[in-house]
């Protein structure tokens, strides 16, 4: 017998009340037995949505979607655990060098992740570009790649926090992704359920990024933070700038290759540094104090790389698969780069082939985009600017129209905004 | 092909803004045809809850509900055609008098009604209390009794705006009842589908009624008659107390009986104020100018109802239904009414047996709560104030216990509220 009834629980959501850890509980298992209706459980999520939660019900409502499922159980490993989770970024390869290059500094790495939907890719279709490579480990899989290897990039199982699986599903098709609550709460389970002891959050904010403003970003920052740390996960946060692509590949293969130059001491600086600020702090929240920097340059990042990918049945040394078609966009005059915007970049890298608009659809391994000019940089007319990559001319001239007007030419040297904005700790 | 997509409808009313009648007509249809899904409308429903509706937007929300279905038609009769909403009130029984009234006035009243649901009963379940009675009329027999007895009080058919009735079942279930776009839209969709020409709404405000204060009441009132006024038809809202129970009777066959009473020149004098006002806006919209009151004082109203009750089967002179158990609720102490709180003796009648909680349940025709004292009347230890009706003792209890701390007995003359509020015309 139930106490609660659906339409109570969304009635005093709706006009501001605070509901009960009963109520909550009650309506997140009764929607996971099926006995809430999906359109009770969206409007809830709407009136969450403009109402927002207190931190008790966020707890609360995080807890229940973590109990709805299993718990890696990450103890007695030989090594501390520490991940990190970006909110989503345009050229975001961080997670392919970050894992082994704090692995490399005595740390282990359990990066259970997803795959990319609309404009951002996703870091299992980036390495699934390694022929051979897979996802698929078992949690014992996982626990002894993470004791010999030291990091591990896999698929999240489908029983970690499966009621966020429900809800995600849910809140795609009826307009309630972008609520603060609701997106920690989804971040948080799984992240907690995986069972790491420390974890860093990369917010990405501005016009490539979901969250366009810094006080958005800094809200569901802080939001995250007390959530892992009140559910015993040492966590912090870095703001960090995603208005300009990270790095200068954009698509899957293109990205690994990117981040294997970084691994080897090279790439693009910005890839670096932020690699190694996340790294840092990563390493500061499990007591290691070594310098990550010096682990790209001497090497050992990289073998423990190669070392990640064989594991899980890659081969580091293949050749990378090589878009069939390829094109360059040309600088219309003379200028300097005032922006490069990297919505329309993801965009463009999107429809060239490397992106999906439903989960379910497939991605092309060789697509993408190469930026050949940096924002700040002087330009003449017809100098390249990016480097299109697709399968078909089909897909090629999709992506080159979605690139129109993607940078802005100026005749003045402009102030571009630091990488590195802000930390939020608890 | 579909040029919209229903997460952007969603997101574009979330976010605050207005919608176009391309994206409103094309939401509607594809719920209708079942391509948007139920929790994607209830999510749009919580939304238009939260940033409401611009009387554009809300016009051609209302236009899509009428045209989804039928629309009667009722030109070419002899007598213009006005009819009367109530938002539902305690011992609300005005229409079974009033539309003989205004009848027997010369106007012809087509009360396309429902049935009741929750605390307040619906016109529909107090005729059936009638031996005989049917409330199914074809389009035919309604133009037909229109013409000849010149009121017709019937059930309103599956054709009318079906699309509200998809919206209400959802709304029913999703916590989205309480919007005042949502609720006009309803109301006014059906009645201007039925195809009256003039249409008076009595929003009841109060303790008893769905709306509390007169500022809501106010804002329903206004809305409701901008769409009735903008759709051809001639619309006036008169605000009226419901505090209080309206009459002396609630339930079904007790309401019947006093309403027979009124329509004999006799009956509780707030029954007869509210049926000779609402009688009198109704004759005024249509140019009719007589007195309604001399119509219940010379007989001519009862006529009219005793042949608007046989033209539909009921034996006006049958027995009415009697209760196998009765009770009298006696005051506790000597002193002044203060208060009898219509709510409470609503949901008493409801649990006597009266009302019902899900659409599909029966009800007693029986069943009710007889008020046998008034508000600002002085009273004595003893003296009954309630007689209860149900068919069997546990209802007697459930009513009894329900109606508890419903009368509010204090020390001095009280000044009860003007049963008529104000009055709201285009």
């Amino acid at each position: 017998m139930s106490f609660y009834s659906a339409v109570d629980v969304i009635t005093a959501k709706r006009d501001g009340g605070v509901l009960s850890d009963g109520a909550i509980t009650w309506m997140l298992d009764a929607y996971d037995r099926g006995e809430v209706a999906e359109e009770q459980m969206s409007s809830l999520l709407m009136a969450i949505f403009f109402n927002g939660m207190s931190v008790d019900e966020l707890n609360c409502w995080t807890d229940r979607m973590i109990e709805s499922g299993e718990r890696l159980d990450l103890t007695g490993l030989s090594r501390p655990t520490v991940d990190k989770h970006s909110t989503g970024g345009v050229g975001d390869k961080i997670s392919l060098i970050l894992a082994p290059l704090v692995a490399a500094c005595g740390a282990a790495v359990p990066q259970l992740s997803g795959r990319g939907l609309g404009h951002t890719g996703g870091t299992l279709d980036k390495l699934e570009s390694i022929p051979g490579w897979t996802p698929f480990l078992s949690n014992n899989e996982i626990r002894r790649q993470l004791d010999t290897v030291g990091a591990v990039i896999c698929a999240a199982g489908q029983g970690l926090a499966p009621i966020d699986r429900k809800l995600y599903a849910l809140r795609d098709v009826t307009g309630t992704v972008e609520s603060i609550p609701l997106i920690s709460s989804s971040i948080m389970s799984k992240k907690i359920a995986e069972g790491t002891h420390a974890l860093v959050l990369d917010v990405k904010v501005g016009r490539g990024a979901f969250i366009k403003t810094r006080e958005r970003a800094r809200e569901l920052a802080t939001t995250m933070v007390a959530l892992g740390t009140s559910h015993g996960v040492a966590t912090v946060a870095q703001l960090t700038s995603m208005d300009a692509p990270l790095g200068r590949a954009v698509g899957n293969a293109l990205e690994v290759s990117e981040s294997v130059d970084v691994l080897r001491g090279g790439g693009p600086s910005d890839v670096r540094e932020l690699t190694v600020e996340l790294a840092r702090i990563m390493l500061e929240l499990v007591d290691i104090h070594v310098d990550p920097a010096s682990s790209l340059d001497d090497g050992s990042a990289y073998v423990v790389y190669r070392d990640m990918i064989q594991a899980q049945g890659g081969d580091p040394d293949a050749p990378m698969p090589i878009a069939a078609q390829r094109k360059e966009v040309l600088a219309p005059n003379d200028g300097i780069v005032e922006s490069i915007d990297a919505m329309r970049v993801g965009i463009a890298s999107w429809r060239l082939g490397a992106g999906r608009a439903r989960k379910e659809d497939p991605v092309s391994a060789a697509a993408g985009v190469v930026c050949l000019v940096r924002e700040g940089e002087a330009i003449t007319k017809g100098q390249p600017m990016f480097e299109l990559h697709a399968d078909d001319e089909a897909h090629l001239q999709a992506g080159d129209d979605a690139l129109a007007n993607a940078v802005k030419v100026g005749e003045r040297p402009v102030n571009a905004t630091p990488l590195l904005i802000e930390r939020i700790t608890n």
